[in-house]
């Protein structure tokens, strides 16, 4: 009676949904070579396609930049870049000491002399692009073993890469792949090393609202960073010296100090990172029911232990900010998707979909032949996976679960890469990843704190310890026989161990693999043994990415014929445009939410308390109302947030928002809540982002900040 | 610093206040008396005022009446009544039995023969009403003591209200306060004595979303019931009796199955119970700093103590409902004014007003003689109240924490008070009221429950037991020596008790008090132990009034002179006319209601569990679109809650909502949660109150109820 019940409310929700939806949604992160199927003119752009994209010509995306995992832009003809402040906040962290507190303080270069470096941080501009997808698949054939396939297109990539950087000194290039096994294109980009922090607002502006705000809307977080982008006297792309020059772009966007209005047509180009729309109910349950579940609830743990041992100690608060702020992100992430697919019953919908498709594929002889057991194989390979994960999730987290075992393992594997051929080697250690790699490793290094690293690493192993025996990982049977065991083990090997310094890590890079093994760091010991269970893992991930890749090129194929329709790839980290309009949405019956948030908004939210403890001088401009030029009468305050139905996800943060001239009006950094579960589906209904305004950018720059030379160097003032 | 940015938010808070206050607000619970003063044509009237209000003649206000504590009105010939859910609720609990679960069934009566008794219940209508603050005010004079002063009005009051009853045989007469201390009305009233149950939805519609969605917006709450009233063959009102019939009401409310849409004009008939907008800022520090944190405290404490009682026992569930419902209502209330009065800083604008006020006395030399220290007198009041806090809480709350305590108090006290001329006695005891007093005992005993009642009697004793030296309760003393003292008294006391019986209290309440100091009845020996510290109490009570009395009426005076306005009294619960229109709020930044909620809601609202637990016949009328003459096209679905921007509290609830020509369109039930705070200020901003929409309640009685013959009653269908 009760599952009756349920099932109808379920049945009720789908219809609903159905009921609600009242156009068809045009959902898409365009690639370039889609763009001008798009008539944008007639939705309200008012430039040339060609202004926007012009591989022969210099265009608005040469003024767009990936910034580590973010996009950002060009806004000066000196290189300088606006992006989110949780973009730069890696290198605004790695520069704070505790006396030093860029993060809580803010950062202010009064001139290029100030500027300081954000370490690890590198600018990427897409110089050109190239569909590869023929060649990539030369390297196949339907007679090879899966894994075989997995390893030859992999290999046939890194060719291509070799093959064209070689072609473009300096440039790197990279393979990516659009449609899962079947369209690959071909980058070429230049990557800038030398990137400085120049005006970073403090965490009470640039995070006001914190985790709380997080993924929600209405929002006043003012999301933005500057940074400079610097290069060789000769112009060539260098690492950081005091006698680099700024970088000089081919082209910079023009910043709009007007900004937008409701329902104004907008654009984003930007580097979107992963969706996953066209996967299949079985990884969407997968992902509902196991992964997701699992990984919330282990960052949750993880985070509540960081935040323990940082109580009443700011050194060590400071260290775990960055992996504090990356979990939560992640975590309430995927909380808002378990209420979304839980809401929308979207795994349910897949499966409706699937089983017309699958009515479709046996309604024709030659379809059925081709494509019968599709969906059944694809079925069966999530099968597999859900019958190993326990032991397949523990794998997942364990290696980097504490520092020095990362350190240890990626050593290790250094030594045995760095033996082989570079194209032979996996990514990471192939010559022209390879500093980045150790770069990444130092940049950990510098927030190690060794009671969280043992508390992390313990976690997983008692985690271990609980495995059922056909999941077991024998090469830690013996560590992992009891917790008291457990704890001896960890004692014994942090005391031992010498992994967390900066020189012996270095001088270890150096080593081959014989020289590591005679070593006797407990560490080390400990990745050698996990080696082969890794490796063998590897290999059953390349088999099942094999199999994936042939059934979702053919899942494409068919899908394409069954909807009669084309349809854009999957996100994947390659530069995209979306565009749609600054508008408000209703997540509930009789809510709704406008679509542009003000000042008014940041001083109502403020308590005084962090994270809603704006600064005392943004108290007083706004009481003297010293909007400056920033005022807006249609919102009767300076705008601080706009939303839009944007197609959004992770990796578009920092990208610019462009309206119908193509000028910059704000800087994209979130999604509302509804929209976390975007990656799977997109909905006018739902779908919206967030992005700071470039009126609250200016005014606080300005008038906050007192950063009055930026405004002129972007030629606003 | 922190206290100075703190002060800086407070001041920016005042300023961000009045810069969103666009308009000056139309507040008004308007006395019947004073609504000729209202152009209402011209604000959206189509009728009469005469149609609404006719002293020589049938008005609608003669189809409005108060039901226990709430409003109802008359919508059939035949004396159906239509009010809230949780207005009639106390009457269906006390149908209930753990086989006849009304509460959570609902209850249908099929025809007349089945209409069951609402124990308890009474309806009232208002005659006529008259001005005798005069006659009030003769009775006393400058000179008497302000204990004095209080008894000498309240017993001219009762000899008013003694002739007038006399004048009206059948007729029960009401003098009530409108400006404190200074103006006095006198309200003739017909009270009927039987009242039943015809049609009362299920808890989960009646209740859907419970204490979660109490005083919240957007609502889906169908919180209607049918009621009926009789009377004698004769015409006369009486008790119940089979032979009684229908009452015939002198005018019935037309109901308009049509509805509102949004921005239509509305106004509300009803009895709103207590507002405190004339107060001053020392009462609201007191209600802010002592009384309502305290309150909302305990009751928290109190719920949480009778839920984990009723925990997997459902007879002391529904014993519990009742009591536990009143006290979670006021508690969230009160919580929601304790945010409202901090956001605003509703304190210290008072304080700002008094100020004004002060300097307005003393710029006139006359003015400053005859008022210049009543604030100071006012203030020095609730000094005293202040710092008699602790003992005065603690008074205010021990004697009814028990039932048997309260029992035993007022059996004491009856046997004092009956034995004094009627005119004399305390209201409760007088002849006109003695039988109600008694009645509602009875109605507490049958939800007494023992292990409850041990629990909250002894956290006042423990309570006690830690009172500051000066203001202990002396005669406690020795009980509250210590915990187990207390405990030692509690087994003690219940175990030797037997005022747990009806007809032993019903025996008692024939006794005098000689009679009840013989019995060794523990209860009633600790009732008399208490007897003599609350007349004490009272007396203090009674001299603070006196004082507050005269000190009220100069504050009414002045503060007219100081604004050069008229206003109108605090709610008192005589019938007031309030209007305004169908209108949503943005109660933050960039966030908006929309002033309808629907069905769909309702649907998406429904997770299975209690309290939003959807009755599957209703999701069914859902998904079969069966939405009768009740779908309303402008928001796509059948309307269910309906906000507006009338000026309600507490003792509106089931006052209907009247459409401009008159027509009952909804039944008011709720406001919204930044409305809580009504009962000192009144905004356009964010005071909105909350009803059923007609619409929903008609759907739900007719396609869910099947009750289509009280539709046909209602000449709806």
């Amino acid at each position: 009676m009760k599952k009756k019940l349920l099932s109808n409310i379920t049945n009720i929700l789908v219809f609903l949904l159905i009921f609600s939806t009242s156009s068809i949604s045009e959902e898409g992160m365009w690639p370039m070579s889609e763009v001008h199927k798009l008539n944008l003119k007639a939705k309200g752009l008012e430039i040339e396609l060609m202004d926007i994209y012009n591989p022969d010509g210099i265009s608005l995306i040469d003024g767009i930049v990936k910034v580590g995992g973010c996009t950002g832009s060009f806004v000066s003809p000196d290189g300088l870049i606006l992006t989110n402040h949780h973009c730069a906040y890696r290198g605004v962290q790695a520069a704070s000491t505790v006396n030093n507190d860029y993060i809580t303080d803010g950062f202010l270069a009064n001139n290029r002399m100030e500027e300081i470096s954000a370490k690890g941080y590198t600018v990427r501009i897409t110089d050109s692009y190239e569909d590869v997808s023929q060649k990539v698949l030369s390297a196949v054939n339907e007679k090879m073993d899966l894994a075989e396939r997995t390893k030859a297109i992999e290999k046939k990539m890194k060719e291509i890469v070799a093959a064209a950087e070689k072609n473009n000194p300096g440039k790197r290039a990279e393979v990516s792949e659009m449609f899962i096994g079947k369209t690959y294109v071909l980058f070429i980009y230049t990557y800038l090393k030398d990137i400085r922090l120049v005006y970073v607002p403090p965490r009470s502006i640039g995070n006001f609202g914190g985790e709380v705000d997080n993924w929600i809307w209405p929002r006043h977080t003012g999301d933005f960073s500057f940074l400079r982008a610097y290069m060789a006297p000769d112009g060539s792309p260098a690492d950081y010296s005091k006698d680099n020059v700024p970088y000089k772009p081919k082209k910079y966007l023009n910043v709009e100090p007007k900004g937008v209005n409701e329902e104004d047509f907008v654009f984003i180009l930007g580097y979107p990172g992963r969706t996953y729309r066209h996967r299949t109910s079985f990884y969407l349950a997968y992902e509902e029911e196991v992964r997701m579940p699992y990984v919330a609830d282990y960052y949750d743990w993880q985070i509540s232990e960081m935040e323990k041992m940082a109580e009443n100690n700011r050194e060590v608060a400071i260290k775990h900010l960055n992996r504090i702020k990356g979990l939560s992100n992640t975590k309430k992430n995927y909380r808002g998707k378990l209420v979304g697919l839980g809401r929308l019953k979207l795994t349910d919908q897949k499966r409706e979909q699937e089983k017309a498709l699958q009515k479709f594929i046996e309604s024709d002889a030659e379809r059925k032949e081709k494509y019968g057991t599709l969906l059944e194989e694809i079925a069966k390979i999530y099968a597999e996976i859900r019958a190993n994960s326990k032991r397949e999730l523990v794998l997942n987290y364990l290696r980097n679960s504490a520092n020095l075992l990362s350190f240890a393992y990626t050593i290790n594997e250094a030594a045995i890469e760095r033996a082989k051929q570079d194209i032979e080697r996996e990514s990471a250690y192939m010559d022209r990843n390879f500093d980045r790699t150790k770069e990444r490793m130092f940049l950990t290094l510098a927030d190690y704190y060794q009671p969280t690293d043992k508390v992390l690493l313990k976690e997983k192993l008692v985690e271990t310890s609980k495995l059922p025996q056909n999941q077991r990982i024998k090469v830690l049977d013996e560590i992992c026989k009891s917790e008291s065991e457990i704890d001896r083990f960890i004692a014994d090997i942090y005391s031992k161990s010498k992994l967390n310094n900066k020189k012996l890590l270095q001088d270890l890079f150096t080593k081959t693999q014989k020289e590591i093994q005679k070593l006797d760091d407990p560490f080390l010991k400990l990745a050698q043994k996990l080696y082969p269970v890794y490796q063998e893992q590897k290999e059953i991930a390349k088999r099942r990415k094999g199999a994936m890749d042939k059934l979702s090129a053919k899942l494409v194929d068919i899908k394409k014929q069954f909807l009669g329709t084309d349809f854009n790839p999957d996100a994947n980290g390659t530069l995209r445009l979306t565009f749609g309009y600054i508008r408000g949405y209703s997540p509930r019956d009789a809510l709704y939410y406008n679509p542009i948030t003000t000042l008014h908004g940041v001083v109502e939210k403020t308590t005084g308390q962090e994270p809603f403890d704006t600064p005392k001088k943004i108290l007083d401009l706004f009481q003297a109302k010293d909007f400056g030029k920033f005022y807006n009468p249609a919102v009767k305050s300076v705008p601080v947030g706009i939303l839009y139905n944007m197609d959004t996800t992770g990796g578009n943060s920092g990208s610019p928002i462009l309206d119908a001239r193509g000028n910059l009006v704000g800087v994209n950094f979130d999604r509302a809540w509804e929209a976390t579960i975007n990656d799977y589906s997109w909905s006018e209904d739902y779908s919206r982002s967030i992005a700071v305004d470039i009126r609250y950018v200016l005014w606080v720059t300005q008038k906050f900040g007192g950063a009055n030379y930026l405004l002129e160097e972007m030629g606003v003032e």
